[in-house]
């Protein structure tokens, strides 16, 4: 299979060229050359043609961190913090893996619309229908053609560990499966699912410090090793986490991971809110990435993460939506525009603030770095991965002609992607989604879902009196459900 | 002209529940009365009947802040500040008032398709054609058909004035036009196109503090107060203008403003950013209006406004895109949801944050206080204007269905209004723009247009010493663009 876009505008270090660009097989094999302005491209096609005039041609970029089953509560839980958000999260989690499969098709529609090709889903396992729900998630990737970095969601403490103590003596149950039955259940997904080739990879993904034990994590990065496997994890995304990781380790989390071998180039940590300079220098040092959040990051009073100050210190930074229950979405461009824009407020100085050309490196080749895969996607070059987007620059949104990457990263897109293709293979043809019949996929969304404003959580109501004090929070809880 | 919605969903205090709305000529007439779950609503059709059928029927918000010729730069300024930025705005600004009809069309078009059915467009005078520039926004509003409050922008200081000296001694030339000139203008201006029963009022909007004397405010207040005109103006959307309040009245701006009389019910005040707690509660005493610009203070690094102490305060908040050179949009969703989550951030007491349900409230009935028309509009109560706007809960992004004001809110809706009407009358259709030629207009824009990634400003360049200066900042201009 090869095909040839052609006269698609692209951008050069100093504006932007018309190219042709022949794809072969799952490689981009050849672009051209700049050539004298008002000259016709000079490239001769390959296979299909398809027509490029009007658009803009970058690489795909990564939905860098989220949880596809969320979608089934987006718009529902009220705005509290993750703490209490998890609570209710939790309680309310499907419990079916057609469902999973559902959101994950959702999940990827929504990031390939807004300009994503590469999603990384930390999965959250239905409890006995582990590998089931791996499965649901798989079908639904593969189904859509999206590449997928799916990464099972795993813990081995109970939720109520999650919690800083404030002091007191607590005791909780202990979680419901072994460290080394859950350890076995993300060795047979590799088995089972991992498939770099076809466009599906399993990653290790203890959930972080706030619930795994260090058997977990090194338990991991022994799996991690023994298949290459890149490694996730969320980590200091809340002030209450660094309260934690205080008690817990006696150290900062960062330094406790370090000491524990899990930071590393293959190793990407959504959130990032609550790091300190010497946590900042050790990310630089160990390569980790961070996966910055911003929406969830917000949403749920999280805090802004440092973001000019990872890159300044050299840390890689790439975007993710995360799960659309504390966004409350999968476009990855409103991820990319807030994710760029929110850090001015931090520093007064105009010359450290994100440019839009560095929004777009973060979001295509900084993602693949976090994922230790930069040498096989995130850029417009020959030999790599044909992940790729087409924007279509007469859109309204992308109208009148300025700079359309500005307009692209600054603006608000809608309805932009004209085409898209992973691995060589199309997924977006003429704005519309090639592989999957997306009126069926909103009737079932809406056949298995009621418009229900108001539920009542126990599991936050349990939760809240504890928050409050332990976060030094005046006032009663309120019952906010 | 009469029409009735059918089965349409609109919010109640607990929930949501299904009615029939009668509009007869530009009012809501009736709205059925709650009737027992799962039995039909009981309103008689009169006129046309729409099924609004799994629709959200809301009352349409209010972009209460922007400047529609701005969309002629939109993706183009780098990320600066808000003085550097302005700089290079109005080296570059249009010059034709066909451009200023376009701009206002296309601001009216993306205000409508995301939920808005008002707009306040400080504008941008073309010198030397300002008359013109009125009447060529005034016919783009009418023939879209959405509710406009045009608010010429004046001054009667030069640019330079509005930086702070830092004690220096600066002269500034005069402004070219005198401030008497100037009143006479915003008078003819009124009499040519305020036509409230229309859909058109014009207001006096002297651009701020800092590039308006107090005989241009005053001679706006009785402007105002002959014609019963809304009062618009930016107000400390800069630490800046903070510090060159300070030096111009050696007290708050906000103080001055109220010893001036500017300050009232009538008055909107765009951005609001550098308040203190007194000037906070001068807002509040005096029924003033804020409107929170959250994208375009997060793109120009202004800052974040206090907006969760406004309300505390009990100061009337409401939500503008801003132009869309510093947005770079006129998504009215984004700004609502940007402009609510962002604040979570600034208070670690989650009681305190902006509920979905509290933010549709802002954005309509608190845009309709801010022109001191919430007796008109802003609501679903019988009686006042049909300003509507119906959501299609089918699309695919306010799916699977849970709360349909989160989804949203909090969600990232595309292509959600199905229907809209602005005084009664339709302005969108099946999810189209009903009374002009979209493509039409994309064409339009696409010719008057090019693809220019770089442009050298030499305003920027003469600026940016001065400001580096002023505001502390290290390091040597670095002509950034």
């Amino acid at each position: 299979m090869s095909f040839t876009i052609q006269n698609v505008l692209i951008p050069t270090s100093e504006g932007y060229q018309t190219v042709n660009v022949q794809i072969q097989n799952d490689r981009i094999l050849a672009v051209t050359s700049p050539c004298a302005q008002g000259s016709a491209p000079n490239l001769e096609v390959i296979g299909t043609a398809i027509d490029g005039t009007h658009k803009l041609l970058l690489p795909g970029f990564v939905n860098a961190h989220t949880h596809s089953s969320e979608m089934w509560q987006r718009g529902m839980i009220p705005p509290v913090p993750l703490e209490l958000w998890l609570a209710e999260l939790y309680e309310f989690a499907p419990l079916d893996p057609e469902q999973a499969y559902l959101s994950a098709v959702g999940t990827a529609i929504e990031t390939l619309m807004t300009g994503g090709t590469s999603v990384v889903d930390h999965l959250v396992l239905i409890p006995g229908k582990e590998i089931e729900t791996i499965a649901a998630a798989n079908r639904g990737y593969r189904e859509v053609g999206i590449r997928a970095f799916i990464a099972p969601l795993i813990q081995d403490e109970v939720m109520s560990a999650g919690l800083p103590t404030g002091g007191d003596e607590v005791s909780h149950g202990s979680y419901d499966r072994s460290t080394k039955e859950t350890l076995n259940l993300v060795q047979e997904a590799v088995e089972q699912f991992h498939r770099p080739d076809e466009g599906v990879e399993i990653l290790v993904a203890p959930t972080g410090i706030q619930l795994c034990s260090d058997a977990l994590f090194e338990g991991c990065i022994e799996l991690s090793d023994r298949y290459n496997l890149s490694r996730h994890a969320h980590l200091l995304e809340t002030k209450a986490q660094k309260l934690l990781a205080d008690e817990k380790y006696g150290c900062s989390a960062v330094q406790h991971l370090k000491d524990i071998g899990w930071l590393s180039e293959k190793t990407s940590l959504a959130h990032c809110v609550w790091l300190d300079e010497h946590d900042i220098k050790i990310l630089a040092e160990t390569r980790s990435t961070v996966v910055h959040n911003p929406l969830s990051n917000l949403r749920l009073g999280s805090g802004i993460a440092p973001i000019l100050k990872y890159r300044q210190a050299g840390v890689n930074v790439a975007f993710g939506c995360d799960g659309s229950a504390s966004n409350d979405s999968q476009d990855l461009l409103e991820a990319v525009k807030i994710g760029s824009i929110l850090h001015s407020v931090t520093d007064p100085d105009y010359q450290h603030w994100i440019t839009p050309r560095q929004s777009v490196e973060m979001a295509a080749l900084g993602g693949a770095t976090g994922l230790n895969r930069a040498d096989q996607f995130g850029s417009l070059e020959v030999g790599k991965k044909a992940d790729l987007v087409m924007y279509d620059l007469k859109s309204l949104s992308l109208l009148p002609r300025t700079d359309p990457i500005g307009l692209l990263v600054l603006g608000r897109p809608v309805n932009v992607v004209s085409h898209a293709w992973v691995n060589g293979k199309q997924v977006i043809a003429d704005h519309e989604i090639c592989n999957i019949n997306v009126n069926d996929l909103k009737e079932k969304l809406f056949d298995q879902s009621e418009w229900t404003p108001k539920r009542k959580s126990i599991a936050v109501s349990e939760t809240e009196a504890r928050y409050r004090s332990v976060m030094g929070l005046s006032g009663n809880s309120i019952g906010y459900s």
